[in-house]
C-alpha cells in the first residue's frame, strides 16, 4: 500500500499536498529547494535560477474567499486582494495550523526522479536530491506529487525582436523587476499586456517620463474591483455558470465584452484584440485606463526592431532614447529531474490526465499538482487535485483506462484549441468552477445542489446563487469539514470586515436572495429557448450582465 | 481712460488676464515672484512661502477639452488628463502663441496696491514692487487684477491634534509632498480625503507598508474615467443641466449617489458621508477603491490625539509607530497687499460680486481673478472673469448699483450655506457651466441656444448636447473667435487622438446625437412634471443618469 510521498516544491500547491496526504493518513515528505515555504509568493530581492520572481507590489488578482484553502478560511481582517505578504501570513497560518512544516526538507533539490526497476508492480520512485552542502541522497517513496508550478524559467524572446544586441539601454524579464524607484524620469518600454505587464506599466507610468506599453493582439482588461465595489470574482455564481454554458460563446463574450466596454472603450483604447475576450487568459488592471487617458501609459503595437536606444514598432512609429524594456512574457514550464518517457514537455504542451496524471504511467503514482492557468484561483484547485492525487494514491478512486484517458486529454486539447488564441500561454486553461466540478466529481466531494435544496434549503441558495468558494467542497464526502457550512454563510461577513476601519453609523444594505431566484428560473427557460434557436437578444444580455452572486 | 493694467501673478489666472488686456487694446504688466510662469502648476523640488507646490506625479483632474482656454485648444494628441509638466507645455505655447511673456516681470515681488488720493474720479492704483535684488519701485495703474489663487498659504491645523507636540515621526503639509520613495515599508497617515489627500494616499500605498487614510465626515469618491472611458467632465451636458436644475436637489444628488455606488458602495467602503453628493467638492480618484479592496489604504475615522509615535482615532482604534503624518488639510488665502477695507478675507469668505469685484469700490478698476473653486475647470472660468473685467475696466460694460451687487453677493453666500457643508473650503464654490454662463451673460458672449438650432441646428445640436467646452463661449460677442465653431466640431476627436498610439483596423462607434434629442424632449416634460410635483421617479433616475453627453 502506498504510504509515503514525496512532494516537490513548498509553494502552495505542496503545501497543499502534504496536508492532503496527512488528512489520508500518508507520510509526506516535502523537497524545497529554497529556505522557506510559499514558492512564487515568497519576495526575494535577487530573483534565483529556476523560479519566478515577484516584483515589491505585487497584489494577488484573486479574491481571498475565493483563494483560499477549502477549510481554512483566511482571517476575516485580512483584505479581500492581498499583497504578497499577507499571502506568505496566510501560508504560515495554515502550516502552522496543520502542523506542515515538520514535513520539508528545506535547501533541498530534487535531482531526479526516476521509476524504480519494479515499478509496474510497485509504482515506487526513487527520488535523488542534494541539500545546500552539496550532499546528495537517495530515497525511495510509494508516489511523487510534483509541484513545481509552471512560472520556472522566464521566457525571453530575444530572437523575435532584431536589434536587440544593438540595445544601449537596459533590458530584462519582468521576474527580474522589482521597484520602480530607479527609473524616475526615465523613458521604458514593457512588452507584453497580461497581469505582469499591465502592472509594470502602471507601476513605472508614476515615476518614469514615459511608459509604453506594446502588444501584439491587444487584450481584453478586466478590473479587480467589480460592480459596487465587490471583489469580481465573488460575483460569478453557479448559477451564472449555468447560464453561460447553455449559451452560445460568442454570445457570452459579447455580453462580458460590453460590460468592459462600457468600463471602457476598448476601440478608443486601441486595445481592443482581434479575438473574443474568452479566447484569451484576462488581464486584470484596475489602473491602466486611468493611465492610458493621463497619457503617462502609451500603447503601442508590436515591436519591429531595436537600433541603439531608439524602438521601432510596428507601423512606422519610433521612440527613441528609451532607458529600459522590460520583456513581461511570461513563463515556460519543464521537468527537468523527469525522464521524457513519464511526462515530456514541448511548447508548454503536457499530456495529462485532468492537467495531474500521466495517463500512460502503468501505476497511478505520480501526480503534476498546480500545472493550470486558472480563471479563477489556482490555490483552490491545486488543493482539490491534491485531494483526488491522495485518494488515488491509496486506491480509494480509479483512474479509468488509458483509452479514456488519452480520448479525455485529447478532448481537452481540441476545446482549448477551439476556444483560444494559439499561444504558448493557453496550453493549461482552466475554468475554475467547471474544473472545480469536474475532479470533485471524480472525488465525489461535487455539491449535490437539487438534493441541498431540498434538505438545507438556505445553504442551498447560497450555494447555487452565491460565489463559488472552496468551502463548498468540503459540505460532504472525503475530507467533508464541520466548518464548512457556516463559512459559506458567514462568506460576506469576511469580504466586509476588513473595510470596517472607520466606525460608521449608516446601515450597511441588506442583500435578498429571493429575486435572483425568480429571475434565474424565468432567463434559464429563455436561455435554453435561445440556444436553441441561436437568437441573441439585447435584453437577455442586460439581464445576464446584471444577474449577479447574491447572498 | 483705463491703458495701463498691473496683472499680479504669472499664473493660469495671470497669463488668462494678459491676454485679455491686450484683446481689450489695454496695457498689461505682469508681476511674478518667482522666476517662471505657470504659478501652481509649475513644479518645484522645494517649496517657496506664500506658495502652493505640488508633488512630482500631479495630474488634473480636469481633461483638456474641458481646461483650455477657449480660443486655444490643447493639442490633439496631448492626452486628456494632462501631468502637470504637460500642462506647463499648453502654458508655454499659449504664452508663446500670444506674445504674453513680454508683459511679464519675474522674480518680481507685489508689496503694496493702494488706491491713490484721486481715486474716486481716476480709479488709479499705486503698486509697490520689490526684485530679488531687493529694489523697490512705485508704479501707477488704472486697474488692477490680482491672480494669485487660493492656494497661497497651506492650513495646517495643528491645535485641532492634540499631542501632535509628541509625536515622534514625521509630519508635514501635503505641499511638502514630493515622492513616496523615502517612505518604503514606512506606516504612514495621510490627514483629509481630498483630491491632494487621496492622490498622496494611494501613491503612498504602493511603497509603504501600511497607509491609514483619516477622514472626519467620509466623502463621495467620483472617477475620472467615466463611462465608457470618457473623461467624466466631457459627459456633462447643457441638457443634463437643465435638466439637473430642474429637478429637486435631493433627487438628482440620489442619482448621481446610485451612480457613484455603483462603481463601489461607499457605506460597505465605510466612506460614505452623512451629507449629500453636491454639498462637497468633490474628490475625484480612479484608484482609491482598489487600493482600499486590497487593504493598502485603510479608511480611518477622524484622529483623537497623537502620543509618542501612536495614533489614536475617533472611537477607540490606535495605530502604533506611525512614520509620517500628511495633513493634507487645504489652503488658506489672503490679499496681504491690498488694504482690508478693499477687500477682506476671513475665514476664507471675502465678499465679491460674482467672486470678482470688491462691490463698495467707488470705481471698478479691482478685479480678482480665479477667486473660485469651481465644479469643472477653472482656467477656462479664470479667463472669462478676465475678459469680462478688462471689459469693465473700459467701461464697456457696467456693474449694478452697490445695493444690488451686495445682494448680489449674499445671495449666493445664502445658496451656499445652503447646499454646502460648513467648512473654510466652501466659501467659494461654483458650478462651472452655470456660473460660465452668468458671466458671459453679462460679457454678452453666452450662447443663444435657440438661436443657434435655428441658424445653425448642427452646431446648436451640438452645444446643447455636447460637453460645455469653453469654444461656446467664443462664437459671438466681444472676443469672437472664428475659430470656435471649427473647435467644438472638432473637440471629440482631439478626445480620442492622444490614444491612437497602436494601430488598430477596427471600425471606431459612430456617436449619433438624434436618441438623445428625442429623448431629452421628452424628458425635460416629465422632469417638469415631476418638479412640480415633487415625485421622485426611479425610471427619470435611470434615464438620467444615461443621458450622456453626445457629439
Amino acid at each position: 500500500m502506498t504510504r509515503r510521498v514525496a512532494v516537490i516544491g513548498g509553494g502552495s500547491s505542496g503545501l497543499a499536498c502534504i496536508k492532503s496526504c496527512l488528512d489520508e493518513g500518508l507520510e509526506p515528505v516535502c523537497y524545497e529547494s529554497s529556505d522557506d515555504i510559499g514558492g512564487l509568493w515568497k519576495f526575494k530581492e535577487n530573483p534565483e535560477p529556476d523560479r519566478a520572481s515577484i516584483y515589491h507590489s505585487v497584489i494577488i488578482n484573486t479574491s481571498k474567499e475565493m483563494m483560499c484553502f477549502s477549510d481554512f478560511p483566511i482571517p476575516a481582517h485580512f483584505p479581500n486582494y492581498m499583497h504578497n505578504s499577507l499571502i506568505m501570513d496566510y501560508f504560515r497560518m495554515f502550516a502552522d495550523h496543520f502542523h506542515l512544516t515538520k514535513h520539508i526538507r528545506f535547501n533541498t533539490k530534487v535531482l531526479q526522479v526516476r521509476q524504480r526497476s519494479d515499478f509496474s508492480h510497485s509504482g515506487q520512485w526513487d527520488v535523488e536530491t542534494e541539500n545546500k552542502d552539496g550532499k546528495m541522497e537517495k530515497h525511495i517513496f510509494d508516489a511523487v506529487m510534483i509541484c513545481i508550478g509552471h512560472h520556472c524559467h522566464p521566457n525571453l524572446p530575444l530572437h523575435d525582436f532584431p536589434g536587440i544586441d544593438t540595445f544601449k539601454g537596459t533590458y530584462f524579464h519582468s521576474r527580474d523587476y522589482k521597484t520602480p524607484e530607479e527609473w524616475r524620469n526615465k523613458k521604458a518600454v514593457v512588452i507584453g499586456i497580461g497581469n505582469s505587464g499591465g502592472d509594470i506599466a502602471v507601476e513605472l507610468s508614476r515615476v518614469a517620463k514615459q511608459v509604453y506599453l506594446s502588444t501584439r493582439r491587444g487584450a481584453w482588461i478586466a478590473n479587480r474591483v467589480a460592480d459596487n465595489g465587490l471583489p469580481r470574482d465573488m460575483l460569478y455564481s453557479r448559477m451564472t455558470n449555468v447560464l453561460r454554458r447553455m449559451l452560445p460563446f460568442g454570445l457570452t463574450c459579447s455580453m462580458a465584452e460590453r460590460k468592459l466596454d462600457n468600463r471602457f472603450d476598448h476601440s478608443l483604447y486601441n486595445l481592443k484584440p482581434k479575438h473574443r475576450l474568452f479566447s484569451q487568459h484576462p488581464t486584470a488592471n484596475d489602473e491602466l485606463p486611468n493611465r492610458i487617458l493621463s497619457g503617462t501609459v502609451q500603447v503601442k503595437s508590436n515591436i519591429r526592431r531595436f537600433q541603439g536606444s531608439s524602438v521601432e514598432f510596428e507601423k512606422g512609429s519610433v521612440v527613441e532614447d528609451v532607458d529600459l524594456v522590460v520583456f513581461a512574457t511570461g513563463y515556460r514550464f519543464s521537468f527537468p529531474f523527469l525522464a521524457s518517457h513519464v511526462t515530456s514537455v514541448s511548447g508548454n504542451k503536457a499530456s495529462l490526465y485532468k492537467y495531474v496524471f500521466p495517463p500512460e504511467l502503468e501505476r497511478p503514482t505520480l501526480a503534476i499538482i498546480g500545472l493550470v492557468q486558472p480563471l479563477g484561483a489556482i490555490m483552490p484547485i491545486s488543493e482539490m487535485q491534491a485531494r483526488w492525487a491522495t485518494r488515488v494514491f491509496k486506491g480509494c478512486t480509479k483512474l479509468p483506462p488509458v483509452a479514456s484517458m488519452l480520448k479525455d486529454v485529447q478532448c481537452k486539447q481540441e476545446t482549448m484549441a477551439k476556444r483560444y488564441v494559439p499561444s504558448q500561454r493557453h496550453t493549461i486553461q482552466v475554468d475554475y468552477l467547471n474544473y472545480m466540478d469536474e475532479i470533485a466529481g471524480l472525488l465525489g466531494v461535487r455539491p449535490n445542489i437539487p438534493r441541498l435544496l431540498l434538505t438545507d434549503p438556505r445553504l442551498g441558495l447560497k450555494v447555487l446563487f452565491g460565489p463559488g468558494t472552496p468551502y463548498q467542497y468540503r459540505l460532504k464526502g472525503p475530507g467533508k469539514w464541520a466548518g464548512a457550512r457556516q463559512a459559506i454563510f458567514t462568506q460576506w461577513e469576511r469580504v466586509a470586515q476588513p473595510m470596517q476601519t472607520r466606525p460608521c453609523d449608516d446601515p450597511k444594505t441588506k442583500r435578498s436572495f429571493m429575486w435572483p431566484l425568480i429571475l434565474s428560473a424565468a432567463v434559464v427557460g429563455w436561455a435554453a429557448y435561445v440556444n436553441r434557436n441561436n437568437l441573441p437578444t439585447a435584453l437577455l444580455d442586460k439581464i445576464i450582465v446584471y444577474l449577479p452572486a447574491q447572498d
